[in-house]
């Protein structure tokens, strides 16, 4: 677009990582992947964080460093024996490499540690059972040698999900855990083993024909941004949201059963389509993020796979109070919900117009003679899904809601660029870093009543910090509410100030009537701060839980802040 | 319709009960409303049942005596007074019609006891608490004295949800707890005390511009059968589920948030829109029968009120199997879901002929025509609710459905003389007690897949009974499966023996794949059948579950099995 030849691009680094190093850890994605940011974006980035092209000369905390074989397992050789007996010697380790790399997500704090070469909270053996009978003689010798244990899905923690501060073991559920137990067309269901990885199940489902021995084709409905490298179990355990969560619904929704291995016993729970036989063991269990005991299977809802019939939209809004009134009336109107759904901040989307090169063109030119000023303009994408007649409708709808809030329809392009970028945005994020560019997003739902001041205490809280964007959007939607997506991008590289910052985004949140967290799960990260959003009378309920299934704390011990 | 003068009608009870009588405890409803059966439904009751006009000359077991003060209180005088000092004396009473009074619920088996004048299973003292803070001092008082506490929303349980085996403590929820605290239009939210009933609640949501000082009308969207005399705090606790559940979602959808008072504190659930904050304590009290504390409050989800939408919709379909598949493709579909949605078996459908005053007719030779015999066509009904466009492509969608399944289309007749009798059908059961006809029903959930062994399976043990009718419907629907909803007419007047027939139903649908109760609730009826279908280690979850809110086992000890 812009990119001139005069114009100075960094020398971004797209080099496969060294093997063992501890930047073959944190890169995003697959080994070979790179995403550098475009012309415009990068010009942002300079402009706000008031950097010259003279701090994009050198990258910086690299993590090339080959990891070795430095620390010591703290668990006695007898019970490495008799891990090893369970799940046979390859499926067994306790090199430093191996340890590091699953006690790791992809939190920006995971990945500040990994680049400066710290080892930290990393448990001591990592164990890839085979099968359900091999995590009951595991969970089994745990229980009784009162060893922590940890469940690994895919690796996708922003929380510190996988962190084990008290060393112990962890289970790699994606190694073997990831076959398909049932698939049952006529209930439209699937039953899979908890380590099944998004791409490979949602793949399964779109060929169920050839696959599943199906006559039709499905979809799971889930597509959260981390889809290609998250696990089905970890999206239930985690309380996940896909992208088109506004129509399929929530992990929470979309999954009908699970089965557990807990200290205290195993159990799967029932599969009816809805039951008034007392409080569900279903709900008790989602969210539970490994504390209670280890997801092996779970029963998911799927759906039609009906792509053509889908509908992509994008509007502009004049300012952010008309985009929010058309979103929340779209949210409230009963004519169906669109799959995807997104509006964002002035911020947001002037950073949006650059990066997708409108601004400045045709369609900018356009924008400004209806009154769509820059600083004050809003972005509202989306995407209808479901039936022909009914994605026809609903997209008719939605076009005269946006009409009457003043909104400027701009046709599929932008939201086009957005589903180019929408799995593969995290590897900018490497790319950045190497500059010392820090980018981290912290996210809360909230009710509609009260989303204008969690978004200006948030936002003013973030800008306070010098030469700092905050990108904001709202992508998850409800009668009720919808949720924020706090997005930050400053140049920071000491851990200390970053974990300060940090924090206090999400003291905030917790204080100005946002929720948590809204799909991110709590971690290591919001656990310190459970207590006080649910109030101490709520966390008894879950320590209570926590007690009878896991009476020696040995599962995940201090997630959730138990 | 066919009411012939020289036919013989029974001298139906059109009766106020006298005061104080058992009779004015089970009656249902308005004292002054009654419901007799049509002409066509007392024909098909005495031919199907081997009765003659001989055994509706007399009618047996009327409950018309009075009560009287027959049983002394258990509770020590010092703890009556205790409760005087509470919620004052006009809000405490302990005369035996009282205690039975709010002791009992609304099932077969309730009435039975009744009828005979039995008083069994009754609290020791009643009590209205006026507010929370009444309620906070009961159950701070009754977890000190160990005195069981039981709580009393509509009295529309039909599950023996409000038997006191052990007496004690019976709140009244419904006599001051009835009001509105909060009415939230941005968010479409409504708080009320759980003792507000349900048709004064649908009314102040349909009237929300004079009544709630709100621009729009609203509808709460949940219409069980004992709308009018159920509370909405009793919707929550039962999981209960509404005639347009399919649409609008159970009570467990539509709860936003809950506010509890327990022997071992209070707290009031967030009402994030979504969260992924850990198990959410709103699930967990979800379905809790006041086993683990009192609900105080609700925050509930609304809809936009909008009748003149709504569209009304009958096939008929020539067999069973093609009804079912219509129902799962509709609900499988992605096209929207109707609100109301319900179809019936061979045996339901001749007889809602019969009683509609179809049969005989000119619809009727219509069907035959169309080869839709008796004995093996099913009547399928329905209503689409929501935004006018939605509704308008929706019933288009269905009705194409239907006739790719060889349902043809009948009218909107026989879904508007459902509608007629859809809360004055439990009128009728009376009418016929009095001749001692019985009448009542269970229902389970199912996945689509089991549905067919369900049905066989309970249907032929009420079909083995001699002369007894037993007519099904389905009607709450999920793209992986619905309810079927088992009602039987038989002439018995024993308790025991109806005890026995009627817990071998709930043996065979616990044992063929049913879940014990989709929207009922589990009683005392279904109790003593939880562990079996939840499993000792789901059980023992709600066990522990109960010991971290109710130490000392005071809250509806027994209720749910616990």
């Amino acid at each position: 677009m812009n990119n001139k030849k005069q114009d100075f691009i960094p020398d971004w680094l797209e080099k496969e990582p060294t093997q063992q190093s501890f930047r073959s850890i944190f890169k995003w994605g697959a080994k070979d992947c790179f995403k550098n940011p475009s012309h415009g974006f990068f010009n942002v980035i300079k402009k706000e964080l008031g950097l010259s092209d003279n701090e994009f000369q050198t990258p910086v905390n690299l993590g090339e460093k080959i990891v070795g074989n430095t620390q010591k397992t703290t668990i006695h050789p007898t019970d490495i024996q008799q891990f090893e007996k369970i799940v046979g010697k390859k499926n067994l380790s306790f090199d430093t490499y191996s340890r590091l790399k699953y006690s790791t997500g992809k939190s920006m704090e995971d990945i500040i540690n990994l680049r400066q070469e710290r080892i930290e909270n990393i448990c001591d053996i990592v164990l890839h059972p085979r099968n359900k009978e091999d995590i009951t003689k595991i969970v089994e010798l745990c229980h009784i040698k009162k060893i922590p244990l940890h469940v690994y899905g895919g690796g996708s923690s922003v929380t510190l999900g996988l962190a084990c501060p008290k060393g112990g073991v962890t289970l790699v559920m994606n190694t073997h855990m990831n076959k398909v137990i049932e698939f049952n067309a006529i209930n439209q269901t699937i039953t899979v083993e908890s380590g099944m990885m998004g791409l490979e199940y949602e793949d399964l489902l779109n060929h169920a024909p050839g696959k599943l021995n199906s006559k039709n084709r499905y979809t799971g409905g889930h597509f959260p941004q981390s889809f290609e490298y998250s696990s089905v179990g970890g999206w239930v355990v985690t309380l996940g949201s896909g992208q088109s969560s506004s129509y399929y619904g929530d992990a929470s929704d979309i999954v009908l059963s699970q089965e557990y291995v807990t200290p205290t016993g195993s159990f799967k729970t029932h599969d009816f389509p809805a039951t008034a036989t007392g409080p569900k063991i279903n709900d008790i269990m989602k969210g539970s993020e490994g504390c209670f005991g280890v997801l092996v299977a779970v029963t998911m809802k799927v759906f039609q796979y009906q792509p053509e019939t889908s509908k992509e939209f994008t509007f502009m809004f004049p300012d952010f109070e008309k985009v929010q009134n058309a979103a929340r009336q779209i949210s409230q109107a009963e004519f169906g919900m669109p799959s995807i759904l997104r509006f964002s901040d002035p911020e947001e989307t002037d950073i949006a117009m650059k990066m997708y090169g409108i601004e400045g063109g045709l369609l900018d030119k356009f924008m400004v003679l209806r009154g769509m000023k820059s600083g004050s303009r809003c972005l509202l994408m989306g995407q209808t899904d479901g039936e022909k007649s009914f994605v026809k409708n609903l997209f008719k709808q939605i076009k005269k809601v946006c009409k009457s809030n003043k909104g400027v329809y701009l046709t599929g392009y932008p939201m086009k660029k957005w589903r180019k970028g929408r799995f593969s945005d995290p590897y900018m994020r490497d790319t950045l870093n190497d500059f010392g560019v820090l980018i981290d997003t912290l996210e809360a739902s909230v009710t509609w009543d009260h989303l204008s001041e969690l978004y200006s205490a948030v936002r003013n809280y973030i800008k306070k910090h010098p030469h700092t964007i905050c990108m904001t959007h709202a992508s998850h939607f409800y009668a009720q509410g919808t949720n924020l997506y706090f997005i930050f991008i400053t140049k920071m590289q000491d851990i200390d100030e970053f974990r300060i910052f940090q924090r206090g985004i999400i003291e905030k949140i917790e204080g100005n009537f946002g929720s948590l967290s809204h799909h991110h799960g709590i971690g290591r990260m919001m656990a310190p701060f459970m207590e006080k959003h649910l109030g101490e009378k709520q966390m008894d309920v879950l320590r209570a839980i926590k007690k009878h299934f896991d009476p020696h704390n040995i599962m995940n011990p201090g997630g959730l802040g138990l």
